[in-house]
Formats: structure tokens, C-alpha cells, sequence
């Protein structure tokens, strides 16, 4: 692992705008222009909306998504990523500064902005010292299983807000507690705007492009409505507060928002601030990366462009540094945004610089707009935005394939559920490591037997092969290390103790990718064992890495018996031998 | 892992006694009295010093051999393992108690009884839940290395003793600081006789034995004779001490040790105490139990005996919990006590139940003897044993087999010396699994062609191989899971965007033991970005267990190619049809 520091020559490298900025045209600034609009349009109820997940004020939102997108334009090798709040990001910055401060307070919005850079600067520390691959050990059921479980944490906490109640909590059991407890002050006008919404919204996604296509209307037109649904669900209900004066009728509003640029914010970097938020920050760095890059990935594989990972992660760090110096909190690439940008055209992270404008115009022009925005109609959006995230398939699909993987998903979902995000995604992590190690310390090992006619040998439990009572041919199917060595040593053992005839064992190497220290002092031992009850061990098919380090030692020459090149070599050898000796 | 409650009909598995037991002949008595007879000589010193080291009153040592012995005898399985303090599990024991209570107050050795007795519950529990395989996960260069630092550590601590001075500290560079601090207050004669029975010591071990075979003694009685080497220095310098009355100028001595049998103890069960010494606890049986069953296992070989590791889980854990209630501290199988004991031709656990009683009589009678030993001697005795344990020869051969266990085993002597045992072992175990998983993470991938005139296929950079530029075909060696999929995609994803003649993509799968969800997420994903490239992805050589798995999807219906039993097959087709569409 080299930290590779920019040199001079090479500061494209860490440029990546230097590389599509140069070929700009006046068609792709039309495209991304387009697309920004779009985007726009889109981000600014999401925006509102995931700040208040995040228990911060509305415009907090709309201040992640301005600075953190010319950040990524300049550093991020993603053409189509849209980075700001989402909303998985959004929950995990709810839990976290929920532990640090109490909602409300200057101590929770300082909060966040310290979690944003702290996440920042993890993220550039990674891409940095080229560590992205650390985000490979998060296994995809786990990421599908905190998905989903994040999901229903999501939505079940914005049921308060669609029946009027304060709910509160970080894990399932709190919220249907609060929700139970509250339910008696539903308020009855905020339930219908807020059902309303959500179905209007529902509708939207599912039925308003087919029933504009029955009408006519072009397939790009009917996307562009539909992107404007949630906008149009904003308009209508904030309307209907403003005209009925609901806000007097109990409908929690949206309120003043300043009209401001992002405003300069200084993070507060004192130690025990740092050390309560700093597993969070890993958490929520390693979570907003793995779906950042996924998005990013899928996105350039269908116009053949590559990612580095790496250079996504310091995309990613310097976004997060400059919402965290910028009112906002902790963002990453979200992919509805993203999807929403690729489909509408964007060519090049132009497209978010645009974007940044028009948010950045909204801010200081639009806020006093959303004074009567019902906040029923932000969980809406939120609700419905989510149900997209949640796949309880998962569950089913690993079933069938593997009950270790269920097991992870499972107890993923379960942990994040009853403990909250940072437990289960956590414990989901441990788990499939644990797992994945006690898999590897109990390997398959099959006894193997000549396919007739060929050189193959095979399972003598699964296909009809030929054997010699004399020798005895094992298959280990896993390399040799510290957790699994003992293993095989005491199968052999077992083995040859069970059966007399036994004069020579043969240990199949084909599957063999590495024989560790432990591993080598057991072979060491099991040679002599063998020894001293009169059979021969010989090895075959060992992989020239495994042979060369082999013969950095004494085992080659202590060995009892042979080393093969192939299992064919080894059997031909052999059932000569003992028929010889016979 | 299925808890095995015993069933009336199978109590013998729980209790070996009733094996060995039944078959108790006049001949197995004499060898075993005989046996016994050696190791309580040999005891009866090493009993004294460990307590000592363990920061304990010596007749803790004593206590901790009896009970201990005893309850082994019936719970375990090695007819040849003797039970009681060790070298290195007394360290940790003052490493761990030294942390919540002061050396000489009450709470110290109760706290000790605490350390057992959760030791005890915690090896029970392992036991019942058949969780000895635990135990592989410490690699055998971390635990070479741990116990080659703790053997420093060990020495270093008695050094104050041999000097006459007190040392301190749990570290090496906190008793080094000690030794250089105190080192102007060196007693002199104090040195004298501690230096002199380390001389005496070294001798006995390795010189006695021949001088006495030249001098026509028989084999036999020559060993008992070196066995008794440490009672001889004493013997000889406790009559120093009480000849000269060097107590009085300044030697210390061990003093009064009651005399009494094992006394009913009682730990301390307090939530705080049991919280402060979990870890330690934890660490100290799975320590104990890795040194305990590799003693265990060697001599159980060289009679062709069986050891069965989770029934040792129980033995051990009845030795710990009996040391907690009759004034002890955390035991276990050592080393050179169990190896005297086999020599000595002990053939059942019997001989270890005639050496408890010969211990009890030691704590009955001969404690007055003692009061004037002087500790010197103690720390001369565990010197000279630690050394044995002290193998830097392990560096240098892991540095040639492997870097990574070297690095393991590296820091491990690095943290244990400089940290202490807790922090050195945690790491240890730590980093070994770390270091492999990131190896696995990265695994080895060769492209193969085949071997002229025969069916194998090789590396093309290792040997002379046959390839078609239409074919390209990829071995991975290791098993495709969550953190290592992406690598594999990479790495094909590269190489096909390279070459553009290659039509086919083989995945020659004789190395993949699993594929786990992850994988099969990623192995669609290549599937189709190969297939959008014109490329068909093909497999060849998956195990039976893989096939089984991957049926159970959709993945081998999507395949764009097929799946051949041999690499052989799939060459010969694919040849065929590539030669055919030109």
C-alpha cells in the first residue's frame, strides 16, 4: 500500500476534471444543462425532506447538495453522480448525532457539519492511501439486508409526521412505541394531506407515464412530468395550508426558512466530540461509499467508462469536507439522483455544477415559498422514496442459495431493526467474516477416485471411479492455513486409522492456493505420523507458488513420499508400485 | 455446534475416568506411584516460584496443584497431562489481577480465585458447546511468538529478584526501567546465590545428565537424579540462608507459609470485577487450552492414544474452577511437568491424583522448611525454565517461508513486549486474521494453456503451454466470496478490454471450493458486461457442492456459454468451434 502523492506530472490524476473539461462542447453543455434542470426540480423537496430525517433544519439540505456537487464535479470520476443527502446517509446522521446532542439544538446542527468532515476526511485518508478495497468486505447481502432494514426504519419514522404525532427513537421497537403511545393526538387534516400525497406520489411513479403515453405524449415529456410529480404534490399542498390556513389547524409546516447562500460554518473539532462520532463517521464513510460506487459503476458500464475507486473515494472526501464547512452534513452519491441525471442526459459532471446553480438560486430565491409546505407532504416523498429500498426478497433468494448468507442478511436486517444502523450494519460485517472464517476452518475434503477412460479423478461419493485399496487420495478443497490445518489433519488420521491396507495417501494439492506457517509445521507433523505407522504421503497438482515456498524449507526433503505434477502421474506411479510390491 | 447434554447412557464420554479406570491393574499403580513420586519433587519449587510470579503467596502455587490435579483426573482425557501454574498464564494472571487490585492485599488474591473461576466457566462452556475449535484461529507463529515474548517478559521480571531489588511493571520497557533504576540498590549476596543457582541450574540441565551416565550411573537413575537438580539448589541455599543468617543482610526469604491443606476460598462475583476481568479470562483459557492440548497431543501420539479437545475444554475447566474455591489461581496443562510425568512412566491420570496427594503433604508439613529459601532461588528456578520457551529462531523462519507470518509473528513479540500479554496476543490473533483475509481478498489468477500431449493445464508464465487468441482461460485460485469477487471482475474486465481477439472467457473453476452470494451477484454481473462485449463467459471444472448450489439459480440458465466437466472438454470445444467460425 503506497500513498501516492500528487506529483506535478501526474495531477490529472487526481484531476479528473482536467481530463473531460478539455473536449467541452456546446452540445454536451446543452445536454448537462437539461439534465441539471431536471435534477433540480427533482432535488429540492428531496433535499428539504432529508434534512429532516437528519433532524436538521430544511435548508440544511438544500446547503449539502450546493458546494459537495462542485467538489465531486472537480475530483469525482463518475460522469452521472449526483452526490448530496440521501437517504440512508440522512437516518445514520440522525443516530449519530442523536447520541452527541439534542435535536434542535446549535449542538446538533455542529454535530453534523463535524460528522461531515470527520466522514470527509476518512474518505480522503482512504482514497489516499488506496484503501477502497476495504469497502469490498461488506458482503452484498449484508449492504441488500441494511438497505432494507434502513428502508423500514425510514419510513416507519416518517408515519409520525403523514398522522401529526412526534414519534422519535432510532430503532423499531421506539418508533411503534411512540407511535402507539401518540396515536390518540393523530391530527386528522395532516393524515389526509399526508395520505394523499403518498398515494398521489405512488401514483406518479407507478401510473402517470403509461396513462401520458396513452394520451400521446412523447416518452421524454412524460419523463420530464413525472420527475416534476413530487413538485407538483409540494405546489398543491402548500397551497391548500396557505388557502385553508391549516398551519392554525394543527398541520406541522415547514416554517421560515432563511434565504441565504450556503453560509461559512466551522465544524467543532474538540477530542471528545471526535471520539463520540468518530465509528459513526467510519460507518457512515464505508456505508455512503459502497453505494456511492455501486451507483457509479452501473452507471459507466453502460456507457463503457471506468471508475477508479480510489480517486471516487477523495471525490467523496472533499465533498463531505465542503458540506461540513458549508451548513450541510454528511452526503454521498445517491441513486435516484444519479439515475434521474443519466436518464435526463448529463454528459459530464457539468451537469452537477448546473445543478449547484440552480439550487444555489433556490436557496436564496425560493425558501419563502416552502413557509406553508406541510411537513406530511416531505415524509411523503420520503416514504415513498424508500419503499424502493426495501427487498425483503432478499431473505428468500439467500435461503435458497445459502443459509450463511441468510444468516447474514437476517441477522443484519434483525440488528438494524431492534438496535439501530450502526449495530446492525456492525454486527452484519463481524458476522460474515466470522462466518466466512468458520466455513474455511471446516472444508469440504473428498475422497477421489480415477474417472475411467481418463485422467480425471473425482468424488468416489458422486461419480463411478476407479480405487486402490492401497492408497488412499484426499482432495482438500480449501487452502492450507491456521484455522483449517488441524482440520485435515485429524480427518487423514481418522481415516487411515479406520482402514489397515492403507500404504500410501496422495494429498491433492489442485485446490490448494496456500499452505501458511501453522499449515506447513502440521503437514510437518502429519508426515511423521504417517511415517510411524509405516505409510508414504506424497503430494500432487501443487501450484508453483505453493512449490516455490515449499522449497524454501526442509518439508520437500523430509517428506516420506513424492511430489507429483499431476494426480494422473501420482496414480500411475503408485498402482504400479503396490502392484509390484504385491 | 449442537450442545451435547449428557445422557444417562453416555455419561463414560464425560467422565474418561470410568474408561481408564476399569482396566486399574498392580503394575499401572507402581509406574504411576513412581511417576508421581518425580513430579511432586519437581513440583514442589516450581509450585512456589509461579505463585510468585503470579504476584501471589507462595502457598498458592501449592494450593493451585491439588484440587486442580485432581478434578483433571477425572475430566480429562491425556493420560500423561499434569495440571497446575505455568510459566506463562501466571504472567498473565499478574498482568490481569495486578490491574484491579494492589500486589499483597486481600483483593489481590481474591481476585486471583475470580481470574480462575471464569476461566474455569468460560473452558466449561467452550467444552459443552464443543467450541474447541476456537482454538485454531491462534496461528501457530503467533502463539510461537507470544510465548518466545512472554519467556522475555518472565526473565526480565525475575532479574529484580536475582538483583535483590524491586522491578515492577508488566512491560518490557517499564521493567527495564525498574532494573535501571533500582540497580544501585543490588544486594550483593543476593546475587551471589541467585547467580549461582542459575549457573547450578544450567548445569544440572544440560550437563548433569551425561557426567553421571560417564560415571557408569544407569539411564534411569541419572534422569531421577537431574529431576531433582532444583531441590538440590534449595536445599543447599535455603541452608546458606539459615547457616549465615543472610536473611538479616538483606536476602529476601519466602517466610512463614502456613501450613494447611487446600482452604475453601470464595471469588468475588461482583458485576464490576467479573466486567474488569472478562477479557483477561478469556485470554487466559484460550491460551492455557492452546498450550494445554498441544502438550496433550504430543504425548497422546507417541503412545497412539486419542486426545479429544472439547472433553479437555471440561477437564480444564473443572481444574480452574477447583483452583477458584481452594485458595489457587487460573491453571493449566504445563509443558514440562507433563512431559517429567510421561517420562517418568506415568500411565494413567492416577499418577497425577498420587502427586496431589504428595503435594498435600508438602502443604502440611513441609512448609516450615521454606522459611528460609530464598526468593533468588525461586527466580533462578523459573529462569532457567522460561529459557526453553524462548525461540527467536521463529523470525527468522517465517521471515523465509512466509512475510506475513512473519509479520504476525513480529508484532506479536513487538506488542507483548512492549504492551503486555493481553495487548500482544489480541493483536496477534488479530492481525493473522486481517493478513489473511486480505490475502484471500487479492487471490491469484493465472491464464492456463495446455500442456502438449497431455490433458493438464498450466500457467502460460510458468511453462511451455498451448493457447488460441480467441480463448482466453483464467484459474483463480482461491474461493470466490464477498471480498474477493469484485478483484476477479477487475481483473477480467481488463484484461478483455486489452486483447480484442478473445471470444471466450473460461473460468476454469478447479480451485473454487465456494461461490457465495456475492460472488454470484458479481459472476451475473461479468456474465452480462462480457455477453454486451460479444464475449462468451464459459465454466469448467466446478466442484460438485458448487454445481449443487449454482442449479438452485438462475445464473446457469443466463450463462451466455456452458459449463464443462474438464478444462480439457471446454478446450477441445471451443477450439473446434473458433477453428470452425473462421
Amino acid at each position: 500500500m503506497l500513498l501516492a502523492w500528487p506529483d506535478p506530472m501526474n495531477v490529472a490524476r487526481y484531476l479528473p476534471i482536467l481530463d473531460w473539461g478539455r473536449d467541452y462542447s456546446r452540445a454536451t453543455f446543452g445536454n448537462d444543462l437539461m439534465a441539471a434542470v431536471i435534477v433540480t426540480i427533482m432535488l429540492i423537496p428531496q433535499s428539504l425532506a432529508y434534512a429532516m430525517l437528519a433532524g436538521l433544519p430544511p435548508e440544511a439540505g438544500l446547503y449539502a447538495s450546493i458546494l459537495p456537487i462542485l467538489l465531486y464535479a472537480v475530483f469525482g470520476t463518475s460522469r452521472a453522480l449526483a452526490v448530496g443527502p440521501v437517504a440512508v446517509v440522512s437516518l445514520m446522521t440522525a443516530a449519530a448525532v442523536g447520541q452527541v446532542a439534542a435535536q434542535g439544538t446549535a449542538g446538533y446542527a455542529v454535530a453534523a457539519l463535524t460528522l461531515a468532515v470527520l466522514s470527509g476526511g476518512i474518505l480522503l485518508i482512504m482514497g489516499l492511501f488506496r484503501l477502497g478495497f476495504l469497502a469490498n468486505f461488506l458482503s452484498h447481502p449484508v449492504i441488500a439486508g441494511f438497505i432494507t432494514a434502513s428502508g423500514i426504519l425510514i419510513a416507519t419514522s416518517q408515519m409520525g409526521q403523514i398522522l401529526g404525532i412526534s414519534v422519535g427513537g432510532h430503532t423499531l421497537p421506539e418508533m411503534l412505541h411512540g407511535l402507539i403511545t401518540h396515536i390518540g393526538q393523530t391530527s386528522l387534516i395532516t393524515l389526509a394531506l399526508g395520505v394523499g400525497a403518498v398515494a398521489f406520489l405512488f401514483w406518479v411513479r407507478r401510473g402517470l407515464k403509461p396513462a401520458l403515453r396513452r394520451m400521446g405524449m412523447g416518452a421524454r415529456a412524460a419523463d420530464i412530468i413525472q420527475k416534476a410529480g413530487p413538485v407538483a404534490a409540494v405546489v398543491v399542498t402548500t397551497l391548500l395550508v396557505w388557502g385553508f390556513d391549516l398551519g392554525a389547524q394543527g398541520v406541522a409546516i415547514v416554517g421560515a426558512v432563511p434565504q441565504s447562500l450556503p453560509p461559512l460554518t466551522m465544524p467543532d473539532l474538540s477530542p471528545d466530540l471526535i471520539r463520540a462520532l468518530l465509528l459513526p463517521a467510519i460507518l457512515i464513510s464505508v456505508i455512503g461509499f459502497v453505494e456511492s460506487i455501486s451507483v457509479a459503476q452501473t452507471l459507466a458500464a453502460k456507457k463503457r467508462q471506468r471508475i477508479d475507486p480510489n480517486q471516487e473515494l477523495i471525490g467523496l472526501g472533499a465533498a463531505n469536507i465542503g458540506a461540513g464547512f458549508t451548513g450541510g452534513y454528511p452526503v454521498t452519491g445517491g441513486f435516484a439522483r444519479s439515475v434521474v441525471n443519466f436518464d435526463a442526459g448529463a454528459e459530464t459532471p457539468a451537469a452537477g455544477a448546473f445543478t449547484a446553480v440552480g439550487l444555489a438560486i433556490a436557496a436564496l430565491a425560493l425558501t419563502p415559498l416552502v413557509f406553508f409546505l406541510p411537513k406530511a407532504t416531505l415524509a411523503a416523498t420520503i416514504i415513498v422514496a424508500v419503499m424502493s429500498l426495501v427487498d425483503l426478497g432478499i431473505l428468500r433468494r439467500t435461503w435458497i442459495y445459502s443459509r450463511t448468507d441468510f444468516a447474514a442478511v437476517a441477522t443484519t436486517i434483525a440488528l438494524t431493526l431492534g438496535f439501530g444502523v450502526e449495530i446492525g450494519v456492525t454486527a452484519g460485517v463481524v458476522l460474515s467474516i466470522a462466518l466466512h472464517l468458520y466455513k474455511t476452518s471446516r472444508p469440504h475434503i473428498a475422497e477421489v477416485g480415477l474417472v475411467p477412460g481418463t485422467q480425471h479423478f473425482r468424488n468416489i461419493n458422486r461419480h463411478d471411479v476407479t480405487t486402490d485399496p492401497a492408497i488412499l487420495t484426499i482432495r482438500i478443497d480449501e487452502s492450507l492455513y491456521f484455522a483449517n490445518a488441524r482440520f485435515l489433519e485429524d480427518h487423514i488420521l481418522n481415516r487411515v486409522v479406520q482402514d489397515c491396507p492403507i500404504k500410501h495417501v496422495i494429498l491433492m494439492c489442485s485446490a490448494v492456493n496456500e499452505i501458511d506457517m501453522s499449515a506447513l509445521e502440521t503437514l510437518e507433523g502429519l508426515n511423521e505420523r504417517l511415517r510411524d505407522m509405516g505409510i508414504t504421503l506424497h503430494l500432487s497438482e501443487v501450484k508453483g507458488p505453493v512449490t516455490d515456498r515449499l522449497k524454501r524449507t526442509h518439508f520437500l526433503d523430509d517428506l516420506s513420499g513424492q511430489v507429483f505434477l499431476s494426480q494422473y502421474d501420482a496414480w500411475h506411479h503408485l498402482t504400479r508400485a503396490v502392484a509390484a510390491a504385491e
